[in-house]
């Protein structure tokens, strides 16, 4: 598999485990899907499958994913703590391994176009598929919800980028869209003063001032009698963790702080740690071609 | 793909190259083998076939490749710089992904006992599959090579593990063991004196009192106006790259001297440089299943 898109689509049905596994099967059954995993939320009434595979097997996924919840998924008689706007509520497309961001959008376009014509719903182009600034934030587009589109999507700013300008009477809207790979990261302090994490976490997020790709903020860690900077890493690649770590760990000695240790929660592409083992060992001219299960990857298929 | 067994057999044959693809597309064809590597050396007259599999495809693998050995290569009109003992010289197993040494171990001996049986090759068991101190080392059970082994043989202490006390008229003898993948790691110095990298490759290497997996010696690098650090890491799993890596920095500091870079020459295990992350970014309760390739290897077959 030399190219790997992820997708991460988060679907309105998060209670009904049978109901689950048939739109989950029916991913898994598209041609050169992997699916890697489901998570379900019943307090959210929302669950997220996680799948990979190169353009033409996330076109499939994505399509069988359609097929499977328009006629399984009402949102009429939906309820759940998380705010949706669809059936399917969002697609994320994700570079990482032999794609670009860049192609991502296009094949987007190309997922929000057959989506649109088959099923006659509307779709909005979030994150770097954005037409415009104002679509690039998903909250923004999700404002109102489901119940509020029909009257949403009267006012000309918010006609949808694929399908016609109502919603589907029973999916909804969609958002579809190409982003970075997020990695959820968390640095551990050796104190129980919060605020030492929430200035730390201030000195370096992108809204504060700091890296661009970072979002932090403070979070007491209560059992542990610690606290963490907890950060989004949103483009692991421009902003990589080890300088995230390396300016925390300068910013906490001025406190007299040091970390006691960080955590990547859920998955993270094997790139973002070779980058700082890269880092470190001062590696000159690593590739990750040279890492034998890279080269099985690639054999593959 | 759950379990990679790494399989790197040497063969005397590097100078026919219609001959090694007619080898090497046998040993591809075997169930469950992946050929990710063929480097022939005609000066050598040695090529090296690098593949992976299960436990049962390294097997199949071992056996396709004697079969297609034994009528191809003669020994007896064989001539190359590199000492070899057999048509077949040596085959190394090495674990990767989700076996231990000691699997390989077993894995060895029955791999010894089919080539044994099927071709009437003796084979020795070397490296951790050696049954004495005396037979781990490859160099001295090589010691006489091909045209030396039918008296060498007379010799109580070279019976073989498995097969006749006899060489094979045309395919010799061969060593068959498991061992630690070896990495290939050199650190380079801003200085231009050799003494220095030689005075470090001292400090570092086992038989110096340094650590325990780590072969070294100084090189000067002419072209770049500096000297390395040559290694071999010859168990990354208990010397790992980052604390060699430390302990190169801080007895080149002694001499005022800093690291320039380091690199890697080959290929090398995942896990190696996740390790190097690990320690660095200081990662609480980090698993080579948080990487999102990982899951797909496993996910794969």
């Amino acid at each position: 598999m030399r190219t790997v898109i992820e997708c991460v689509p988060n679907i309105s049905e998060g209670r009904d485990p049978e109901r689950v596994r048939e739109i989950a099967d029916a991913v898994r059954a598209a041609p050169g899907v992997r699916l890697l995993d489901v998570s379900s939320d019943p307090s959210h009434n929302r669950s997220v499958l996680t799948f990979v595979g190169d353009a033409a097997a996330v076109k499939a996924g994505v399509a069988a994913l359609f097929d499977a919840v328009v006629p399984r998924i009402d949102l009429t008689r939906h309820e759940g703590e998380h705010p949706r706007m669809g059936a399917v509520d969002v697609v994320p497309l994700i570079p990482i391994r032999g794609a670009t961001v860049e192609e991502c959008v296009v094949l987007s376009r190309e997922v929000a176009a057959e989506i649109a014509s088959r099923h006659g719903i509307p779709v909005y182009l979030y994150e770097d598929s954005a037409a415009s600034e104002a679509r690039r934030n998903l909250a923004e587009i999700r404002k109102g919800e489901f119940e509020g589109f029909a009257e949403k999507m009267k006012n000309p700013k918010w006609v949808p980028d694929f399908g016609p300008a109502r919603p589907h009477p029973t999916a909804g809207v969609v958002a579809v869209g190409a982003r970075s790979a997020l990695i959820a990261y968390n640095i551990n302090l050796g104190t129980n003063d919060l605020k030492v994490a929430d200035s730390i976490a201030r000195a370096i997020r992108h809204i504060g001032g700091g890296f661009r790709y970072v979002k932090a903020m403070g979070v007491a860690l209560a059992e542990r009698g610690q606290v963490q900077v907890s950060i989004n890493m949103i483009n692991y690649t421009k902003t990589p963790l080890h300088r995230v770590f390396e300016c925390v760990k300068s910013e906490a000695e001025r406190y007299g702080v040091s970390i006691v240790g960080s955590e990547i929660v859920g998955l993270a592409p094997a790139d973002a740690l070779f980058m700082a083992a890269d880092h470190y060992l001062r590696l000159e001219n690593f590739s990750s071609d040279q890492v034998l299960e890279t080269r099985l990857l690639e054999e593959g298929e």
